[in-house]
């Protein structure tokens, strides 16, 4: 491993898909990287804006693949999108299309289900994804309710290609309503400040590793946090001619 | 029922939604227009960019409303479609994601259907919608499947409130490829010339009545063909500012 000066960072901020993993399979490096953050002891958050999984389903998926971190080390867009929910409206109610990874993460918060009046419908990453559904969100969204999706993202990778992504399934229930989502994943800079809150991290002693520029990187800009581009993921050298920013830092991969 | 110049055409061309019904209720002066209509032995040919329904189902949805309509009156954004893919590809393939209107008409114009590597995947209104329909469109467009849709509508009214149409449901399959879907329906003037054809008709012979400038009325008026806006659906006289150009006609409603 190199020594670029962002390991001197304190913590760190980690997006997974294409950057830990692949799919079931380890991004080379990723274990040495971690066993590297735990010996120096680190602070680290493994940060997604994936919204199906709770930490301990990811903990889980890491575990699967060798390596050992714990649910602490977890954050995701389905947890910030609770989180802002609960501060904009305590004790509020919630028509949610969602994985249990974003059911659990609400009623955490403090939310309750409701399909008849909610204050809010909240579309997350879901195979479970009908008409039926998209029917009763645009119904309870002309009545009122406010539209929010976990994550700003059209598609994912999966094994089996690019699958439909949040901010792909929000778009039938905007176009039928007129309504706008609000979307609270990266690169949203609320879901960066419950990340350095988790932390106990100031920005200036954080770095993010992402391998998306129109998400981690940007959301380390515009949150002032030290950014790192691995190539591991969707992002080329060629590609950044199409951005406007730079990432701080571009590394092949996590431990190289 | 007064005596606007148009009513000397020879042929009409009608919409369906807000301007023979709503819902299951016929809009007053529907049923004495189309009497007139078949007194005075007019042609005419109701034109709907709904896609579920075959002509035989909509001339049986207007009998149970009272209106007695043969159902070589009734043409479709999905027979358009059917007619227009078999006319680029000759016995071709498709995976259709739609009603039993649609996938009857596909068949009718000499096309398979496919899953693994059709021609085209086709959307039309349907709430058979689902994650995993679009999962496999998605897979299958970025195979290179041309992606079609029956029409642009991105919503329809129904007894329940606006639901989402076909421009809606296409639109996180464009999203997750990046392709664009073309649309046969209302404006296309593909389906106008489709229309005509069926009616025996030129279009100097011809006018279309609907209740929508974004559809029915461009759609005349791209076409060169006499249009009249009623106002019993979803336009307002104060609405027609927003719309650069005109319809020839304003009525308040079918026989008016």
């Amino acid at each position: 491993m190199s020594d670029p000066s962002f390991l001197q960072k304190k913590a760190f901020i980690i997006d997974m898909d294409g950057v830990v993993y692949h799919g079931n399979r380890l991004v080379p490096g990723a274990e040495k990287f971690v066993a590297w953050l735990q010996a120096e002891g680190k602070r680290f958050l493994f940060l997604t804006n994936s919204s199906e999984r709770t930490p301990r389903e990811l903990s889980q998926k890491l575990a699967r693949m060798g390596l050992i971190v714990s649910e602490d080390h977890f954050y995701t867009s389905a947890l910030a999108t609770a989180a802002f929910l609960a501060s904009q409206k305590p004790n509020g109610t919630a028509y949610v299309i969602g994985e249990p990874g974003l059911i659990t993460a609400m009623h955490n918060a403090g939310f309750s289900l409701n399909e008849v009046n909610p204050d809010y419908v909240v579309v997350g990453d879901t195979r479970s994804y009908n008409f039926e559904k998209i029917e009763l969100a645009c119904r309870l969204v002309t009545q009122g309710a406010r539209l929010i999706g976990t994550n700003p993202d059209v598609s994912g990778p999966t094994e089996r290609g690019l699958v439909p992504s949040t901010g792909a399934l929000t778009k039938p229930i905007e176009l039928t309503t007129g309504a706008r989502a609000y979307f609270i994943g990266k690169p949203n800079p609320l879901i960066m400040r419950h990340a350095l809150k988790k932390l106990g991290c100031t920005r200036e002693e954080t770095a993010i590793i992402g391998d998306r520029m129109d998400t981690d990187i940007i959301a380390g800009i515009e949150s002032e946090i030290e950014t790192v581009l691995v190539l591991s993921g969707v992002t080329r050298t060629e590609d950044l001619r199409n951005f406007a920013y730079r990432p701080h830092h571009i590394i092949e991969h996590l431990g190289s």
